[in-house]
């Protein structure tokens, strides 16, 4: 239902009431946008955005499955950078040291993040912290930095999410691009739906991943302290005791800050959450980073008891739950279901980056860094078009890296890791400006979360600089390079557009306005514009045929004079070039080449009901008014005549 | 340089004087347009058509390198179809007395086709023929056919060119789907230069194939009256002595018959000769056909003497060549060479269907079966839209039939033996109407050369129907009746927008006159809109404002009637399901409601200097004046407002 109302001014003058949806005079909808309709569900007017919260449970489904999902790759990181540097199973023993340094800094970014939180409730992202306390241009860095770890996030969660399939399922190996290209569509379709449906879609598979990793941790340590269970690698693996170099250990360390990707989606989506926001966000988060830190250790340690050598066609956790449940029927059973777990819980994770890369997008497209488009809403009160974008550039990744994890890890968490920084360093700031209550506790946190945080981007950064966290180091720069000048287009535009408009608003209308009506046959169309054209009340109408076909001029020439229409006369144009936009500007500049002349080019158009009447005709309309545009004072107007349909 | 004239009156009123080229007004052509006169050279005006005409000797290279070339494949299709009759090398005594018979109806189809160009000397195709003497709706069966078959022989000869290529170079054979197409490209931009280049790229090549051919047939015809050529076949295949059924002979007739294809060329581009037309058109014919059953007896008489057996990566004209030349270094070079001519002639044939496709098209197009824009000549001349109407759907062919020949054949031939069989009782009712001297005669021939060729359409149609014909046997009654479908709607609205539109132009204005302008935001465009709006002296200005964010609308609330303008009130027309189109329809529709109004939707429009400034924006113009376009007395104006460049 449209509701129009009116100023004062024009409420004296008369009323439009409102009109009931039943009496509504719009021509019915189109069929395409039945289909949409079908497709995404009815659409949501605007006052329905409030009811677009999300209860506790759901939320921790909807922003945890990205931290909790790179479990299931992030040791496995670990191994393989320990295991490329050819110390043999001596690399086992590194692995749950290195975790337990990274579960520290997790802790760190935790308390960090409550601060955030509850700093900034409505919209707490790196983004937003970073902007607030440092300026625009860190922001920016922060932004896109964090924009591009979520195009990772799909790619590299849905790559992995498909390796959980084919460990399980060998014979799916070689379709392995097609499959998570099919993924990245259905979760892009889930969203395009609204958060809440999605939350509804995501809610059981986090929780069944959950539930059934824990079993297995649990089963695990039970069968290890009893004894039960066997290191796999020992017997393929020479024994080699040279000892691990500090190098080694570091690169074995930026692997697995992969882990880290995803704590801060809570912090960037507080206003999802039922109120009160920044109390619900807080315990939601600590809930998050509690089953990351027990999970991620329990797989850890689990490696470092059955040292499982990774494989192209068989990932660690695969390997890890095999032997924790056994080949026997009841335990291939459960082997199957945890690696359905997996894989369901990695491909959803990418869902995390599907609810935040859009609304990041929106804020850097609010302040007018990203093209204002990202700011719309669509059919079911998503941005839509934020949601494609991401669609679109994760699955170009997808493409390139063929699906595989390992090479996408080194291009990951670099971002993330930067955002990290950036808006820890912004809440130690604001700190120090806000001074609220606790402000030195919150400054220590803050102040330690920023340097830890620092420190592994550095660490990730050098460690993985050849491997291809280059192309992220020279890609954001210089993407914040072009954002900025996008914003000074935008802002020269707004100052262009404004200063003086209120005085511009008042200004007289031109002395002189001459309307063209463009004439190719004489018909009812013809007949139209003109008759449009006689009603402007212009200071004179002319008629001109752009003469392509000088036989066909002639005729329409004698055709004209018989009319006797004596106050507009006809003038013939010719065009041997054929190239009739050129030859309408030179028309037109030639009247306004007299001072202060409006012009007004009429175009007689057919409109006919099917499309594939619409496509018989050649656009010429179209094309002279794309010629026209760029010329001040002069105005293209369509005059449209309707084409019935033949009964 | 665009010259402008005036009817009389305005002739009397001003007086504009053709601009000097020098001095244009016009804006510098945009950077696309530069690159289109780099591909295609440069801009051909109107008066240069008369100029783009063939003398004989390149004519004969553009109109007979269809039919020239098909004697590459035509003996071996022959053979191929006796073969598969299980007759062994039996077979081979078929060869020769099929391609007499067929060389029978070539005479036979010369002289007739004689007659045509004498009586039809400014356009003699099929299509024309047809129409002037049976009527417009066979015209359009004939007009189908022979279009199916161009692009037939589009797909045919680029295939059995690469089929050439890959004969001599078996390395080739995997990438000749990716050949084809690229030669197709090539072929396409050649004649999007235009006729006359395009001759001089085909002469060389149609005149080398010629003389190689002819060689090879020579020093085949001596070797073998010497007794030093040797059947290759009779080893492999065993001396199955059964007898040729009628069936069978008749199979193979058919499958020769794609041999006849091309020879129309002529008749339908007889315009395209110096003049006199017709008269060096019919020498020229006559050369060409002497030519075509020269080399067709030669090749059949060499496969006859060497029986050669079709494979599927080597072509019998390369048999055949090898075994004439033999296997020493010189010999293999003159093969090689006879490939490569062969493959050049069979590419370039292909050029034979891209100088009458369009032209053939433009002619429907011209009498309103098809469409419109199929009658526009391009940028040099040339009907550019037929020439990439013709390259789409011969690249649908080669990529759907993997550039097999002797796939495509059996869809071949049948088009163009209708359109003869049409076009040649087009004649002799031609010569019963119009009995212009020695019509006794031309009866005759033209009855007989019906005959001939309606019986030939017949065997082929019966012989390869379960073979692919019924394609073409279905698809051209559908597309003559989707044309006739199309013929009725021009007609329609050809009617609907002529009747009464003499009247119609003297018609009174609508009483009441209403302009919209539409706001989005107190800028300069809006200014510009507003003054323009005011310009119209229309019986009411509103300002309109689509509030899709209730709080940015309560701004511009409050600053417009900060403005005082009194006389033009802002409408809020609350939009919350952000589906724009749909309301500004709705608040049309409540003007148009009362009787007799015009309304004007103003919609101020920025134009930007650089493509990306114009992307980073929506278009939500083009959106509003979309979905407004069908409504009667509702004209759209874009009201420009230029954005300088930053400096």
């Amino acid at each position: 239902m449209s509701f129009v109302s009116k100023t004062r001014e024009s409420l004296k003058a008369e009323r439009l009431l409102p009109l009931p949806p039943s009496a509504s005079i719009s021509p019915p909808e189109s069929g395409l946008y039945k289909i949409k309709c079908k497709v995404l569900g009815r659409p949501l007017p605007n006052d329905e955005l409030e009811h677009q919260r999300l209860g506790k449970p759901t939320a921790l489904a909807v922003f945890a499955s990205d931290a909790l999902s790179s479990t299931a790759y992030a040791s496995e990181e670990i191994i393989r950078a320990l295991v490329l540097g050819g110390i043999g199973v001596a690399a086992f023993n590194f692995v749950l040291p290195i975790t337990l340094a990274l579960v520290a800094v997790l802790v760190i970014l935790m308390f960090s993040y409550r601060q955030t939180i509850k700093a900034y409730p409505s919209a707490g992202g790196a983004y937003v912290v970073t902007k607030d306390n440092l300026g625009l241009l860190p922001a920016q860095f922060a932004g896109v930095a964090l924009l591009t770890d979520y195009i990772l996030t799909v790619a590299v969660s849905v790559s992995a999410g498909v390796a959980a399939l084919y460990s399980a399922v060998p014979s799916l190996q070689p379709y392995r691009v097609f499959i998570a290209l099919g993924f990245i569509a259905l979760i892009t379709w889930g969203n395009l739906r609204g958060v809440k449906e999605s939350g509804k879609i995501f809610a059981a598979p986090t929780y069944f991943f959950l539930f059934s990793i824990a079993f297995m941790i649990i089963v695990g340590v039970i069968r290890a302290l009893g004894g039960q269970l066997h290191p796999d690698a020992a017997v393929a693996m020479p024994a080699i005791t040279k000892q691990a170099g500090i190098f080694l250990i570091l690169h074995a360390f930026a692997s697995g800050g992969a882990a880290m990707t995803g704590v801060e989606a809570i912090s960037n989506g507080v206003p999802a959450f039922h109120p009160p926001e920044w109390k619900n966000a807080r315990s939601t988060l600590m809930v998050m980073g509690s089953c990351l830190a027990f999970m991620f250790i329990g797989i850890s340690w689990l490696a470092h008891i059955i040292k499982p050598i990774p494989t192209d066609d068989k990932t660690v956790l695969s390997s890890i739950s095999s032997a924790v449940f056994g080949t026997s029927p009841g335990g291939h059973a459960i082997f199957l279901i945890i690696q359905g777990a997996t894989m369901l819980i990695l491909v959803l994770a990418a869902n995390t980056a599907y609810a935040d890369f859009p609304r990041l997008a929106s804020f850097h497209a609010d302040d007018a860094f990203m093209p204002k488009q990202l700011t719309k809403r669509g059919h079911r009160l998503v941005f839509s078009n934020g949601i494609i974008a991401l669609a679109i550039a994760s699955s170009f990744l997808v493409i390139i890296f063929s699906a595989d994890v390992t090479h996408l890890i080194p291009l990951y968490a670099i971002g993330v890791f930067t955002s990290f920084t950036l808006s820890q360093s912004g809440m130690a700031v604001h700190h120090i400006k806000e001074k609220e209550d606790g402000w030195k506790l919150g400054l220590v946190i803050n102040s330690l979360g920023a340097l830890s945080t620092g420190v592994v981007t550095l660490v990730i950064g050098v460690m993985k600089f050849m491997h291809g966290a280059w192309v992220i180091i020279i890609f954001v720069p210089i993407m914040v390079y072009a954002l900025m000048r996008l914003n000074k287009q935008y802002e020269h535009e707004h100052e262009e557009l404004t200063k003086e408009s209120r005085e511009a608003l008042g200004s007289p209308i031109l002395l002189r306005h001459v309307a063209i009506v463009l004439v190719g046959d004489l018909d009812m169309s013809v007949a139209t514009g003109i008759q449009y054209a006689r009603s402007l009340r212009s200071d004179g109408v002319r008629a001109v045929h752009i003469a392509v076909d000088p036989a066909r001029a002639d005729t329409l020439r004698e055709q004209w004079m018989d009319l006797h229409l004596t106050r507009i006369p006809l003038d013939i144009v010719h065009c041997p070039d054929r190239r009739i936009d050129r030859t309408i500007i030179d028309v037109v500049l030639r009247e306004t080449a007299q001072s202060d002349t409006e012009v007004s080019v009429i175009i007689p158009r057919l409109h006919r009901n099917l499309w594939w009447h619409q496509l018989i005709h050649d656009h010429t309309a179209n094309l002279i008014a794309n010629a026209l545009e760029g010329i001040e004072h002069v105005n293209v107007t369509f005059v449209p005549h309707r084409i019935s349909e033949k009964t």
